[in-house]
C-alpha cells in the first residue's frame, strides 16, 4: 500500500507519531522533541487519554494517538476476559474524545468510526485478537487517509507560494507543512519558512522549524513577538495557518497568536491561508469554547520559572481569527472564501 | 535631598539600578532578576559598556549605567596618573555611549553632559578625586532627576486609566511603570497589569510583572502570542509602553512586539500610549537604524535550546510604531500628539 508519509522528516513518520504494537501504544514525547527523541508509552487507553490532555502530542497527533487508543482499549477488553466489549469500547471512545475539550468534535468522529466496526465486529462474533486488529487496521488507514488527503491540501497550498517565496507559520501545522513543503522540493521551488516560536511550548521552533530543516529547507525562528515586523523585513509572502476549528460561518480557531498574526499580514498586504476542513458541528463561532490551560505554564519556559511568585499566568490555548482577516480556507477540495464553506459540502465530487 | 526613587520596588531603587562607589560600578543583572538577584561588578568603563551591549541592564539601566561609568573613568586616570586626562575622559564617553547602536543619541546627551563638567574641572585643574566626586554627583544627579522627571509622565499616565482598570505593557518601562504605579496606589486606583513576557530575555515577565508584584498590584503575565487575545477577554483598557526612541514625525521605536500590540489595541478600540519625550535628533524615522541582535539568543529561552541544530534566528531588538497607532505621546509636560510633537519643545514651561 502507498504510504503517505514517503518522504517527509522524521516525525512525520507514521511510527513517530502514535502508533499501536503488542498491546502498547507508543507517542513520540513532542514535548521535548528535538532535544531528545523519546517515546511515551501507554499500557492502558487512559494513558493515551492523559498523554494527550498532557500535550505529549498535539495538532493532528492526538487524532491518531486517539485511534490507536482504541486498539490498545481492544487488547485490554481481550486480555481481560471481560464480557461486555463493546461498552468497554464504548467508554474508552468517550474517554479518548473527551481527552481536550476544544477538539471533542472532531475527535468523536473517529472514534465513532471506530466503534462503527466495533459493534459490526461484536455482531459477527470477532471479539479478542480479529477486534484487535480491525482497530489496528482502522487506526493505520485513519493515519493514511489522513495524509494522503493532506497531500491534497499541501499541493494547493504549494499553489499559493510564489518561485523562491518566504512562508510563515505558526505552531505545528504537521502533514499539512510536510506535504507543502514535499511538494514545494517535487517542484523545485526552494521556498524559505519562518516560524513563530509558538508559546508556551515552542512547538513552531521545536516543531515545525524542526521538520523543514529535516527535510533540508532555509528556516529561521523569530520569537512571538517579532512577526509584525519581521513580515515586513524579510518579505513574507504567505502566512498559514492549521486550525483546531473551521466554523462554517468562516472563523479560525487556532493556536493563540494565528489571530494577531493574520491582524498583522492584513496590515502588511500578506494573504493568509487556513489550512484543514469546515467543521459542520460548528455552524457558528458561538458554539466554540476555547480552552484554557495550566496557567503556571506560561510562567516558565523550558522548565525554568520567569517571574516572581505572586505573579499570575493566563493560558487560552487558542485564539480566534474572523473571516476578514482569513484570505482563504485550503481544503483537500481547494480553496474556499471564509464566508463561503458550504461550497466544501456542496461541491460535486 | 528628594531621592525620587521612594516608596518604588525593589529593583527600582538607585542602588539596584548602576551605582558608583570606591572605583567601581555595580549593575543588577537584569538578565536574571528575580530568579536571583545578583550584580555585576565593573572596574573598568569599558566593562560598563560591554554590560551595557550584553544588556545586563535594558530600558532607563544603561542611562544611568553610563553616567557612573563616567566617575569610574575618572577613578581609573586618576589612579593610573595619565597627564591628558580630558582626552582619556573624551575616549570613555565614546566607548560607553556607543555601547548600543540605537541609542547612541540618547547615550550622547548624557555623556557630553559628563563632559561638559570635566572640562570645566579640568580647566580649574580639579582633577583627581574631586574629579571622581563631581562626576559621581552628576550620576546621582542624572538618575534622580530623571526619577522626578518620570514621577510626572506616571501621573500623566495614571491620569488616563480608568478606575480600577487594567493595563497591558511590553517589556519594562522602568521608572514611569513605578511611578505610575505608585502614583495609582496615592490615588487609591487598584489597577490590574497585564504584562507581555517579551521575548527573548522575558523583561516583561521577570522585570515588569516582578515590579509590580513587589508593589503589591494584581499582576498576569501572557506570552507574546497571546495579547491580542488576552486584551479583548480581558478586557484591557490601555495599552503602554515605553519608547527607546520617539521620532519628530511621531513613530515610536520600542522592544520589538509593540508595533503589534499597538495594531492589536487598534483593532480593539483600546488606546495605546507611548511614554518618553520626543528625540530632536531624529527628525524622521529614516534616520533610526535597527539593531538587530545575536540571533542564537532567540534560538534559546532560559537557557534551554528549543529547535534543532541547523535552524536560524533572527533578533531585530526594536521594531516601529507608525503615529497612527499611537494614542498620545506622554512625556513630563503632558500629553502630546504623534502628529505634532514639535509642541513639547515650543510649550511655555
Amino acid at each position: 500500500m502507498k504510504r503517505g508519509d514517503e518522504g517527509l522528516a522524521f516525525m512525520l513518520r507514521y511510527e513517530n507519531v502514535a502508533w499501536y504494537e503488542d498491546g502498547k501504544v507508543r507517542i513520540l514525547d513532542r514535548r521535548i522533541y528535538p532535544v531528545r527523541a523519546e517515546y511515551v508509552v501507554c499500557r492502558k487507553h487512559e494513558e493515551v487519554a492523559q498523554a494527550i490532555a498532557d500535550m505529549v502530542t498535539q495538532s493532528a497527533g492526538p487524532y491518531t494517538a486517539a485511534a490507536m487508543g482504541m486498539a490498545l482499549a481492544a487488547y485490554e477488553v481481550m486480555k481481560s476476559g471481560r464480557a461486555d466489549v463493546e461498552e468497554y469500547m464504548e467508554h474508552a471512545a468517550y474517554t479518548l474524545s473527551h481527552a481536550r475539550p476544544t477538539t471533542v468534535n472532531a475527535m468523536v468522529k473517529i472514534t465513532d468510526g471506530a466503534m462503527t466496526i466495533v459493534r459490526e465486529k461484536v455482531r459477527a462474533g470477532e471479539t479478542g485478537q480479529k477486534l484487535v486488529d480491525a482497530m489496528q487496521e482502522y487506526a493505520f488507514h485513519y493515519i493514511n487517509n489522513n495524509y494522503l488527503k493532506y497531500c491534497k491540501v499541501g499541493s494547493y497550498l504549494a499553489d499559493q507560494i510564489p518561485k523562491n517565496g518566504t512562508v510563515m507559520t505558526i505552531c505545528f501545522a504537521e502533514t499539512v507543512i510536510g506535504t507543502a513543503l514535499r511538494e514545494c522540493r517535487n517542484r523545485g521551488n526552494e521556498i524559505k519558512m519562518i516560524c513563530a516560536e509558538t508559546r508556551p511550548y515552542f512547538q513552531g521552533a521545536r516543531l515545525t522549524a524542526s521538520v523543514a530543516c529535516d527535510m533540508g529547507f532555509d528556516v529561521t525562528v523569530v520569537s512571538d513577538n517579532m512577526p509584525g515586523y519581521a513580515m515586513k523585513e524579510k518579505k513574507v509572502d504567505v502566512f498559514t495557518s492549521a486550525a483546531d476549528v473551521i466554523t462554517m460561518d468562516g472563523y479560525v480557531v487556532n493556536k493563540v497568536g494565528t489571530f494577531q498574526m493574520a491582524l498583522m499580514a492584513n496590515y502588511w498586504g500578506i494573504p493568509y491561508y487556513a489550512t484543514g476542513e469546515p467543521n459542520e458541528a460548528h455552524k457558528t463561532i458561538d458554539t466554540v469554547r476555547i480552552e484554557e490551560r495550566d496557567p503556571d505554564q506560561v510562567l516558565e519556559a523550558m522548565g525554568t520559572r520567569v517571574t516572581m511568585p505572586g505573579v499570575k499566568g493566563y493560558y487560552p490555548a487558542f485564539d480566534i481569527t474572523p473571516p476578514k482577516l482569513c484570505d482563504g480556507v485550503v481544503t483537500d477540495k481547494g480553496i474556499f472564501a471564509p464566508l463561503n464553506l458550504n461550497a466544501y459540502f456542496n461541491q460535486i465530487k
